[in-house]
C-alpha cells in the first residue's frame, strides 16, 4: 500500500470519529501523526493483524499514554505496553487510542465515569452496557476493528450483548493481566471484542502468546463433540418478556445444529454473584484501588463505584474465607447442575436500560443487568458472547439481542466451535487457544472419516476436523477381515497410488487415549503426504494387510 | 486364620500398648472386644490391607469414636467415618484407635496437648515432632502398623523425621479431607506414616481411591526421569551442625543413585513460612476453629494454641488478599529457582530438641522445627519423608535423621521413584497415584527397553518401567534398514514365535507425544501376549518390515 492510501485510511478513521459525534467513546486519541506512522509500519511488517485498528480500554497499559481507569485523579502513564496489547501490536494492531469505562471497571452499565455516559451505538439514549463501553461501542459503530477489554463479573460480554458484537471472555489465566489495573485481581481478564467471531478469535490467538503454553494443558479439547449436550437454565428470572422469545429462538437454533438441549437450575449460579458484590468477596475491589479512593475523597470520583469499593474494606479476614467456603460450596453444587453438559447457553444480559433508568437506580439496574454474567469468573468458567439477533422494543426501536456460550476452564475452543455451528460457519479454522495448546495431527482414512461411523472417537475426545489430506503415491488400501470390513493403509511404494484421507487435530492426551482403546489390527504411526511431509496416521498390522482384500480405489 | 489366631494378635497388639506405657499416644482406644470382631472380619475380607492395624490422629473422624482434636471441650462424636477412613477400613485396616495431636494440628512439637506431651519412641526426654505426634510415636514403636495423620505445615513429616518412618504428603486435594477438623481449610491433607515406603504407599493408593481421578490428571508422571536433577538448598539455615553431615550423606546417595545436584537459594521458600504464621494467612486457623476458642477461653485449650488462633481474627479481608498476592509472588521466586528441577531435597526437621527446650520456648522452638516444612502445602508441592539415617548427638545419644523429597503438584509418583532409588529398593511397583490416575500400558521390543538408547523418551515422559512381557507365538522380529538398524515386530500367527519385551505405563498424554514423535516406519497398536491378551505395543510399516533382515532370536 502506498503512503498515500496508508494515510487515508488513517485519515479516514479520524474523520469517522469526528463524524461519529461520541466525544465519550474515547478517553485518549494518539496524535494522528504517531498512528499513520504505526500503520504504515504495521502495513509494511504484514503481521497476522496488519491494518487493524484497535482501541484499548483505559484500564489497560499503552505505552506512553495516561492510564486512567477512567478516574482523572488516578492516572499514571506507564512506560511498557500491557503484554496483552504488545502481542497485538506485534502482530500489526494500530492502537488509536483508549476508550472509556465505567471507573475501575466496577460497572456493567456504562455510565459511570466521568468522561461521560457511554451512549448506545444505535439509540443514544439507552446505555452501552459496560464496564467496557468505549470499547465495545467504538467496535459497533465500526470506528475501529479490534477492541481490547476486560472482565471480571461481565464486563467484556454485557457492552458485547447490547452492541450487537462479539465478546470473548477467556478463562481466566490465559491471557495476561499484568499492566492492567486489577478490579477483582483473582478472577480479572482480558477480553477481546470484534464484529465477527473469526476477527476476534485471531486477535485473542495473538493475545495467548503473551502467556505462553502453561495455561492449555496437555488435555485440551479443541472443539466440541459432535452431539453437543446444550445446558439451558430452566427459569430465565430477570430475562424482559419480548427477550424471552429471542432465547426461545436461539436455544432453537441451537437444537437445529445438533445440540441437545438440558435444563439445569441455575440457582447456584445466581447465588454466587451476591458474594461478589454483597459479601466479602467484594474486598478484592479494595484490595485493588481502595487505597486510592480513600486517600482521594471526590476526586474525579464517580460516586456510585466510590461507594461500592470505598465499603468493601470492612469485611475481615475470616469473613472473606467464609465466603469463599461458601463460594467452593457453591461451586459443587453449580457444577452438579451443569454435568456433563458440554456448554451453558445464557442470555448475556436480560434486558437494556436508558441512562434515565440507571440514573434512577444506579446499583439496582447494575446488578439486574449481571444476572448471567456474575458467576462466571469465580466459577472458573471461559464465556463467548455473540450477536443473536434483534428485539422490536415497545417505543418502536430494536435491541440487540445476545447469548453467550459458557464452558469450564480450558473449553474456550469448545465455546468457539459451538458458536460457529449455531452460525452455521464452516468448522475448518482452529479456534485461539490452538495457538498454544500442545496439539497433533492424525490422519484418517476409513471410518473416522467425516460422517463416519467411528468419528465420534475422536469428537467425544475433543479432537477437530482440520481438513483433507492426499497421501504420496505410494500406498493401497485394502479392506481387512473385520467386521464391519475396516480400510488397511498399507505403504507400497512400488505398487501404490495417492490415498485421500483427512485429518483431525486433537490433544496429546486424546491421542494417547484414542492409541490405547484402537483394536487390532489397526496401528498409528507416520504417514507420507502428497508434499513428502509425514503425518501421525492410520496404518495396519502386517498380516492383517497382506490377508486384505484389494479395493481399487482411492479414497475409502 | 482361626478365630483364636485373631484374638491373640488383637490380644498382642493391646499388650503391647500396654507394655509400651506411654499413656499420652492415644487419646482414645476403641474396645478390645470391637477391634477383635473387625480383625476377624478384616482377615475374612482378605482385603489389600488386611489385618493391618491403623491408628488415627484424633481429628480426623472414626464412626462412633469422640473426634477430640486434642481440646475436650471441643470433642464431638461423628456418625460416620472420614471418607479417607472409611476407604481404608474397607480395604480391611483395623482402627485400634484415636491418637494424640498439638491441639488443633497447631504445632510442630508434640507438646501441645492436654493428653500429655508426647514423647520420643527412643529417648523419652526428647519431643516427638507434632502435630501428628501420637500417630508417628505408634508406627515408631511398632504398636501399629500404619497410622493415618494431616499435614499443613509439616504435621507428617517432623514428626516421620524425628521418629525415622516413613510420611506422605500428598498434593493437596488428593485425599478427601472431609470429616478432618480443619486447621487452615485451604492446605490441608491427610497424611499416611508408615515404616515402610511399602506400606504407607499401599494405603495411600486405598485412600486415593475416596477421593477419586479427576485430582490426578491424563499428564500425570508415573516415575522421574532415567537422570534427575535434584534441587537442594544452597544453604541450610537452622540445621544443627552433626545434622550437616548427614544431610550430605543423604545427597551423596542420591547422587550416587544417578541424580545430577543442582544447588539453589531457598529463601523465597523460607519468606512464605512467615505468611503463614506471622500474616494475614494465619486467619486460616481462626476460620477454622476460631469461634470455638473464642468461645470457651480456658476450656481445655493449650495456652499456646489458643495464643496464637486468638490472635489469628486480627488481620482485615484486604489484609489476607495482600498476604496471598505476596504469596504469588514469593511462589513465582521460588518456581524460578525451582527450574527444571525434578524434586527438592530438604532435611525434614532442622534438630531434635528435648520436651524441656521447648517448653522454655514453644513458639521458638516450634517455628525453627518447621523450616523445611512450613512453605511446602503454601506452594501447592507434595512431600515424602523418609529416614536417612542416625546421628550421634552430644549427649551419647543417638537422633534419627530425615530427609524430605518435595515435588510439584501431582508428581507424587515422581517422589515415590525418587525414594526408591536413594535405597536402592527394585523399581517396579506402581506408585499410589496410579490408582487413580488415568495410564496405560506400552509394550517395547528394542531400543526402549531397560538400558537400551532410546528409553529416555519414555522415562523423560513420566512413564515407568512395569515389567517382562512375552508376546503369543505369533510374532517375527526383523532388524529393519534404518541407521542404527531398529527392530520391526511383525505379526506373522503362521511362521512367528514368542518374542520378549518389556512394558511401560504412562500417562495417555505422555504416549499421544510419544507417539506424534515416532518416526516412521515404527508404528503403535495391539500386540498379543502370552496370555491371550492385547496390550498397545510396538510394530512397523509393512513394506518396512518385509524388507527387514531377519534376526533368528526372540529378543533384541
Amino acid at each position: 500500500m502506498s503512503a498515500v492510501g496508508t494515510a487515508s485510511r488513517v485519515d479516514e478513521v479520524f474523520e469517522a470519529i469526528e463524524r461519529a459525534e461520541r466525544p465519550e467513546v474515547f478517553v485518549h486519541l494518539r496524535p494522528r501523526a504517531e498512528v499513520a506512522a504505526d500503520y504504515e509500519r504495521s502495513i509494511a511488517g504484514g503481521g497476522p493483524l496488519a491494518g487493524k485498528i484497535l482501541a484499548v480500554k483505559d484500564n489497560v497499559d499503552v505505552a506512553g499514554v495516561p492510564t486512567t481507569a477512567a478516574c482523572p485523579g488516578y492516572a499514571y502513564t506507564p512506560d511498557a505496553d500491557a503484554p496483552a496489547v504488545a502481542a497485538l501490536r506485534a502482530a500489526g494492531a494500530v492502537v488509536i487510542g483508549k476508550t472509556n469505562l465505567d471507573q475501575f471497571a466496577t460497572g456493567l452499565v456504562g455510565t459511570r465515569s466521568p468522561y461521560g455516559a457511554v451512549r448506545d451505538s444505535r439509540r443514544p439514549e439507552y446505555i452501552s452496557g459496560g464496564s467496557s463501553s468505549g470499547s465495545a461501542v467504538a467496535v459497533a459503530l465500526g470506528l475501529v476493528d479490534l477492541a481490547i477489554g476486560t472482565d471480571t463479573a461481565g464486563s467484556g460480554r454485557v457492552p458485547a450483548g447490547l452492541q450487537g458484537i462479539v465478546g470473548v471472555k477467556p478463562t481466566v489465566g490465559a491471557i495476561s493481566t499484568e499492566g492492567v489495573v486489577p478490579a477483582c485481581a483473582e478472577y480479572d481478564t482480558v477480553t477481546i471484542f470484534g464484529r465477527t467471531l473469526a476477527e476476534a478469535d485471531a486477535a485473542m490467538a495473538v493475545m495467548a502468546t503473551a502467556v505462553g503454553p502453561a495455561t492449555f494443558g496437555p488435555s485440551t479439547r479443541l472443539a466440541a463433540p459432535g452431539r453437543p449436550v446444550l445446558a439451558v437454565p430452566a427459569e430465565l428470572p430477570e430475562l424482559d418478556e419480548p427477550w424471552r422469545a429471542a432465547f426461545d429462538t436461539a436455544v432453537a437454533t441451537a437444537e437445529a445444529a445438533g445440540m441437545s438441549i438440558r435444563r439445569v437450575d441455575l440457582q447456584p449460579f445466581l447465588d454466587a454473584a451476591k458474594l461478589l458484590y454483597e459479601d466479602a468477596l467484594v474486598a478484592q475491589r479494595h484490595d485493588a484501588v481502595g487505597a486510592f479512593i480513600d486517600g482521594n475523597p471526590g476526586d474525579g470520583l464517580d460516586p456510585t463505584v466510590a461507594g461500592i469499593i470505598g465499603a468493601a474494606n470492612r469485611f475481615s479476614a475470616v469473613d472473606l474465607l467464609s465466603a469463599r467456603r461458601r463460594l467452593a460450596d457453591l461451586r459443587a453444587e453449580a457444577m452438579t447442575q451443569w454435568g456433563e453438559a458440554t456448554a451453558l447457553l445464557v442470555p448475556t444480559a436480560p434486558f437494556h436500560p436508558t441512562i434515565e433508568q440507571v440514573a434512577a437506580d444506579p446499583v439496582g439496574v447494575n446488578s439486574r443487568m449481571g444476572t448471567y454474567t456474575n458467576f462466571c469468573n469465580l466459577f472458573d468458567l471461559c464465556g463467548l458472547a455473540i450477536p443473536a439477533g434483534t428485539i422490536a422494543e415497545s417505543d418502536g426501536g430494536h435491541a440487540q439481542f445476545g447469548v453467550t456460550l459458557l464452558g469450564k476452564a480450558h473449553d474456550d475452543a469448545v465455546l468457539i466451535d459451538l458458536a460457529r455451528r449455531m452460525g452455521e460457519d464452516p468448522v475448518v479454522a482452529p479456534g485461539w487457544p490452538e495457538a498454544v495448546a500442545p496439539t497433533v495431527e492424525l490422519a484418517v482414512f476409513g471410518a473416522h472419516m467425516r460422517g463416519g461411523p467411528l468419528v465420534h472417537e475422536l469428537s467425544d475426545r475433543g479432537a477437530r476436523w482440520s481438513g483433507e489430506v492426499v497421501t504420496a503415491p505410494a500406498y493401497r488400501l485394502v479392506a481387512l477381515d473385520t467386521v464391519p470390513p475396516k480400510p488397511g493403509l498399507i505403504r507400497d511404494p512400488t505398487r501404490g497410488r495417492a490415498i485421500h484421507g483427512e485429518t483431525w487435530t486433537l490433544s496429546p492426551a486424546a491421542l494417547g487415549d484414542f492409541l490405547a482403546a484402537l483394536p487390532e489390527p489397526m496401528m498409528l504411526g507416520k504417514v507420507e503426504l502428497a508434499d513428502g511431509s509425514w503425518v501421525t496416521g492410520f496404518g495396519c498390522a502386517a498380516d492383517a494387510g497382506a490377508a486384505g482384500t484389494g479395493v481399487d480405489r482411492d479414497r475409502w
